[in-house]
Order: C-alpha cells, then structure tokens, then sequence
C-alpha cells in the first residue's frame, strides 16, 4: 500500500480473477465485451450466489477490507449478517469502495466502486483524499442489472488510462442475492462518508469494523433498493476508532446514528417515494448504521448513540 | 467446479494432505494400511482436535463449504458453536458431505462421507443430483473407530476405480472431539437432506448457512451419537436461500424444524433405545435443525419456524 | 510441529515478515537497530492498527493460534471481541505466548513473548514444558513503548543463539490500539497459566477457546493496564476440553473464573495502587477470565462457572 503503487487495484483485479477461476462455484457468467473488456455477471442473467457478493466486496474495497458472514445463533429474527472491517477504513471504504463514481451515459445508469476511482479522481471528495495509486489493470464493481456499454467502458478506459483488455466490469442489480450483500457490505462506508460530510477530519479514523443484517433480495427494484438501505439504517452497528478529542468524538457519536436523520423512522423505499425518487432531496445523514461507538483513542473515551430498531426491521425486511 | 473435472476430490485430497503435513498439530495419526491406502487417524487411538474436526468437514464437503468455530460472548449456557456455510450447498452437501454410502462389510460398520461417493454413484440419491466428477485421488471420511478394513478399501478402490495408494480414509468415531465437530458440522446438511426428502427441488436450492453448539464428546457411544444429533434437533438454526415461490418456500420452513417430526421431543439416544437401535424406524423428519428460515429470493419473503429448546439441550448435552 | 523443529519460531518470523509487508497498511515502522536487528513498532510512535495486534497476537502464539475479531451484532454495550482458539493451547500460549520472559535491563522494563521462550528456557515454566525448537530466526513480541536497548537484543541473541540480524522486535506499548488487542488475546494463555499454578496437568488440556472485548486505549499506562485486564477479568469467556476425571474438571472449573480470586470485585488499576504497584503482590488467580466452561472429554461432563460482570465492565471500560 505504497503512495504511487498498484495495491489496491491489483488486489481487485486479482479478486475479480478468483471469481473467473471460480465461475460455476460462484454461478457467475463470465464474458468479453465487444472493446475485449471483461464482464463478470453476478446477478443479472446470472444467479450469482453470497459468496460472489462477498467478493464483490472485497474487490471493492481494494483488498483492504475483510467481509463475512456471521450467524448469531442466539438472534431471533436476523441472525445473518455480514461484517465488515478495515484497520484502512479511510482508504478501503472511501477511496475505493464508495459507488461515487457516476458511470451513467443516456439511459445506462451506473455508480462505478472500486479503487479506480482513485486512478481517476473526478469526485471532489477526492480533493480531501490523498492517497493516489497508478495501476496497469483493476476492476470495477456496479450495481448493475446490464453490462457497461461501450461508451462507459471507453470512458473507464480513458479515465483511468487502462486499455478495456485489463479492466474486469462486476455487476449484478439490487434484486440479487450477490448485489445485496455487496451493498450492505457498505455498513462501514457509509459511516465514513457520513463522517466526512460532518466535516469530522478524515486523517483521524484509524479503524472500524461494522455490521449490518443480510436482507432478502426482492424482485422488485424499489423494494429490493429499499431493505438494502433499512438492513443498514435499522439494523447496522458500527465501531470507529478515531484520533483527536472527547467532544469531537462525543459530537460525531451524537450525529452519526441513522436516527439523527431528519428522514429517520419509515422504510427506505417510503423516503425515496416520499421524494418522487430524487435520491438528493434525500437526507443525505439519512445513510448510516442505527447504533454506533467512536472511541476515541487518545483520550480512552467511548461515545454510543443509536439503536437498533428490531420493529422496524421487521416492517422493512419481512 | 466443471461438470466432470476433479474439483471436489481434489479438494478432499488436498485437505487431507494438509492434515498430514500438520498430524502433530492436530493430534492425528497417519499410517499406510495393507493395500498402500492412506490412513488419517483423527480420534481413535489419537487424541485428535477440534482443528482435525474442522478439516475433516471441509473435506467431506469437497471444499465447497466454510467451516468455522464461533464463541458467541454473549450467550448463556452454549456460545461455542460451528458455522458451516455453502454457496454451492446441493453439491457440498449432498453430493459430497451427506455419509450416505454403505461401506459396511462383516461386522466392520461405516457410512462413507466425501466427494468420493459422486464418483461412484451408487446411492439412489445420485438419480436425482446430476454433477459428477472423475478424480485419480480423493479422501474418504468415516464416522469409525477403527480403519476400514482390506475389504472396504478394496471396494472403495474398485467403485470409485481409484488406486488405494490415492485414497486417504480420514476417520473418528463419534465420541471423539474431531468426530463430534465433524458430525454436528452436518447442520447444513440435514436441512439439504430433508428438503430432499420433502420432493422440495433441489435445482431451487441456492445458498445456505448454519450453526450447531459443539456438544461435549461423551464416552459411550450412544450417548455421543444422542448428542450429536441433539445439538442439531435443539440447538440448530439455519437459513436457506431458494428459488420458486412463496407457497413452496412457506411449505418448506413449516416442515423443516425438527419440532415438526414425529419423534421431537426427548433425547435422540431415548428415541433411538425405543426403536431398539433400528435407525431407519425413526421419522427421518426428525434430522434437522430447531429453527430455520427460508428466503425466497424471487418473491423476497421470508419464512420461519421452529424455535431453540435450551432446557432440552441442557437436558441433552450437559 | 516436529519436537525439535522449528515451526513456532519460522511462523512467528513469517508473520513478523508479513508485517514488513504490509507495514503501511498496518501503520507500522520498521527500522534496523544498532546490531542489526529488525524492529517493528506497532504503536509506539507509529500509529498501528487493530490489524497489527491480530498480527502481534498470532507471532506471539508461533502460528499455533487463530485470534479473529468478531463484532455481535447484537451485544448491548461490548459487542467487538477478541476470539482466541487453539488446538495445542498448551505449546500456543504458555510455551510461546505467555510473557514471561524477564527482559528488562536497566530501566529499560519488558516481558519478553513469543516462542523464542523455548529456545531460552530460562522460566522454570519450562520444567513442566518438555516441547523445544532448534530455531535460525524468530520474533519476540514485547510490551513496550521504545524498542530494546542493545544489551537486551544481546541477551536475547546470545540465549537464543540467533544472530541480531535474524531477530524481529515487534513492540506496541499498552495504551496504543495494537498493544490493546495483542494483550487482551491473552484471554485464552491466562487460563492455561491459572490452569498450571493450580497444579491441573498441562498433558490433560486438549483444546481451548476464549473471548474478550476490545477495550479503548487509554493514553495513560495505568488506566490502559487495567483496562486490559479488566476486558478479561469482567468481560472474557473460556472453554477448554480436558482430558481425565470429572472430578478434577469440576475443580479447576470451580477456581478458575476470576471471581473466585480474593482481589476480585474493583478495577484492576485500583488493585494495582492498593499494592503499590507490586505486581507480584497481587493474587495471581485474579488473571483469569470471568466465564469459563470445562469440558472433561473423557466422561462427556461440562462444568461452568462464573459469570461476566457487564456492570463492572462499564465501570472499568467505559
């Protein structure tokens, strides 16, 4: 993880290779497009499968985060969840993981994740972000239900200055068992993102680690977009451990659990509806896990905030 | 995993292998029997392990599944607990980890479990799963005290037409640790069985996970075996994930605790004495875990049923 | 794990290597001393990482332990832990991991950890212990805000008869994250070490798994001391499955939870100033998990004693 290295585009492009290799283990589709990028089907016309989401993750964090999946025996209702953690939470979830690269031209709709996007740096957050890699292959992961057109991979390959032959396109759509578990693998991103919009200073999070329930894929995209984003609002916990004072520890602790939100306290897909699907009229503090911790190393202090919502869950995820 | 590739047994193998280059570790002893066949001692006159325990599942599911140790913190009286989890849980399961195969010959008694039994097809559960595989090697693993004799290694060979010299028999009785975690590692697999069982369509059947506390191994045999399947009948949960509709996916999470069986409700070792020892008299129903959920991915719902009994565990396992 | 081989040592260095590696992934800084041994720092001026004390804690058990970090999902106040487990508890943590090794000179004060004990031998522990390593290389993890002085890296070398160049120091001060984490690891080695000052036979312990919530560092030494205790004192579960009678289980299930310590009941930096700081004064069963299962493999009974203390965990943790 050198400063002008390849770490962790190298590390996608290798993950995204492994699930190549594991294509029928995975049930994934693997396929060339017509300018000889590659595609990895996990959810579309594939069935895809929990562990190709899992390694969608993980791709997406650059190899820098761990992602599995846990059975809380003693949970009533959902005891699977997936945790989430990076001893690089700043790197592995903003710099990479993020789906902050939008990749829509005309009526292809995509968010591009995945450590190219600091190969490209066209979002301001990364005038914030320092961290910079030079990399001759990677892979990016959508949140798709098609592959990227020729348009969007030509401007990926221009963008990040690699030929289309050595970028790999992970995709599956929200409705899928993998595309569900990518997106609520965001538990810990979402954390950092919110962090940063709080202006609280990126350089001090050190570690984190969260969780967030695996909801049920649901046929319908709205529903299926929606529990994605209850698994984390009304069932995620997140731990952080941050440099700097008490009161800027306490502050981001009283601020960072979902129910801070002004548009806290009815499913997701209400919300999105709510807003006639303009996803930025949306309290953006909305997207965060329910109970949270920042601990606050220098001083030994730990502040908690939020709770987790079973009620609403269960309104939410059947 | 190619339809007629080695995947699995090579898999079994290579575990096996692992456990030899690790036999001081692990407690196990390795020995060569009459006729060149590998011999994994995990339990009998060795010690043995939780380890050897944990590897012994993984090569009995052919390496299509994650087997691990779970110490939940919080619970009461049972927190050590294996998760077992599979992508592919027809195949890891079924085709493989399910001790299906009769290898009983004279008074030497043996069901055979591992990937091995795909290749030999000779269950008439093989009518029904269709992937196969040709392998020069692959390890066998047995619920037994003692090594298969020449007889059963001679028809092992035959069956599977591989060489004894590439066959290792990993095996541990039931009252042994690895034994024990071996077996209650069948929580995902039962459910699989039973499903089977129910003509639910195995094609439909997509992802799955599930736990089971490590029962203490208990000297006697009986006692042992009793413990093991209770730890599943009132200590397991699982999850499955299937295709097809909300009515077949309700139908199956009704039927599929072990609540639901005739036979629910005592010890298993009771059970087992009141059928005087004859297995095949007691409800096959009664094989699976406590409580479970079904996910229908299609439709999004979510059924569940069946519930923990911590006073019949505590009744059953110590 | 050939008697005489050198298999902790090799996996302490191998993972000592990989934290060269990875060094700024970790946060760690790595320098070459004056005679030309190699030193990790991995929370004193560096930053380090929880990830570094996964790293610390699996050097220090010479590759013979799993340390994971599990985040319960649904725990109220405590839910990220520590889980230790290991199939050879007795070699993986009173052999290697148990800091006991006197290496301070001067004022330099450290407790010396790691496998490279057995190479020395010098603790009478190693009377009881019989298991030895001929080694060419190793790590040994240290307790310590600088790195060692040289004449402790040459008392180490000469005891160990390892070149300087061939020695790792991985060093992490107590109130740095991965000192936290490498020391609360310890969970399952304070058993084992009260298993043995209670005269139990090391011979008749099998296998073992511990639990311990991850404490916030605190800046002063003091308070992060006993918070590292306490994590354990008040929050750590145990089990161990041990060979021989019933009877002898029971016993050292009944003493060995902490409570059954005559300083139990306040925080540890207050036991800690009640004896002014001697260590040595304070009774050695108080170090000794809170909840602890023994299983006697051999009659199939499990004892339990003990019980965690969430109130004085709250009180000691924050």
């Amino acid at each position: 993880m050198k400063e002008g290295s390849a770490f962790l585009n190298e590390n996608a492009a290798r993950i995204a290779q492994s699930m190549v290799a594991d294509a029928e283990r995975l049930r994934v589709n693997v396929s060339t497009g017509s300018l000889g990028e590659r595609r990895i089907d996990a959810g579309a016309r594939a069935l895809g499968s929990i562990e190709a989401g899992l390694r969608m993750a993980e791709a997406a964090m650059g190899g820098l985060g761990t992602v599995s999946l846990v059975m809380n025996a003693t949970a009533e209702k959902y005891p699977l969840n997936v945790q989430v953690r990076s001893s690089q939470p700043v790197i592995a979830c903003l710099a990479a993981q993020y789906a902050g690269w939008n990749l829509s031209i005309d009526d292809y709709f995509a968010m591009g994740s995945g450590p190219v996007r600091m190969l490209v740096c066209v979002e301001p957050l990364f005038e914030t972000l320092t961290y910079r890699e030079n990399a001759k292959r990677t892979a990016v992961i959508l949140e798709a239900a098609t592959p990227p057109p020729e348009a969007v991979v030509e401007k990926v390959s221009k963008a990040a200055d690699i030929v289309p032959e050595n970028l790999t396109f992970i995709y599956a759509p929200t409705q899928s068992l993998a595309g569900g578990v990518q997106i609520v693998s965001r538990a810990l991103e979402v954390v950092l993102h919110k962090a940063n919009d709080l202006k609280f200073p990126l350089d001090n999070i050190v570690d984190g680690v969260a969780t967030a329930p695996v909801p049920a894929p649901h046929p319908d995209f709205l529903a299926a977009m929606g529990r994605t984003n209850d698994a984390i609002i009304y069932g995620g916990t997140a731990q952080l451990f941050v440099r700097g004072s008490s009161d800027d520890a306490r502050d981001l602790a009283e601020k960072m659990p979902s129910s801070a939100s002004r548009d806290y306290g009815r499913p997701f897909a209400e919300v999105f509806e709510h807003f006639k699907g303009d996803f930025y009229a949306i309290d953006p503090l909305l997207f965060s896990p329910a109970e949270i911790a920042i601990t606050a190393i220098e001083t030994g202090e730990t502040f908690r905030a939020g709770r987790r919502d079973l009620a609403m869950l269960e309104r939410c995820l059947g």
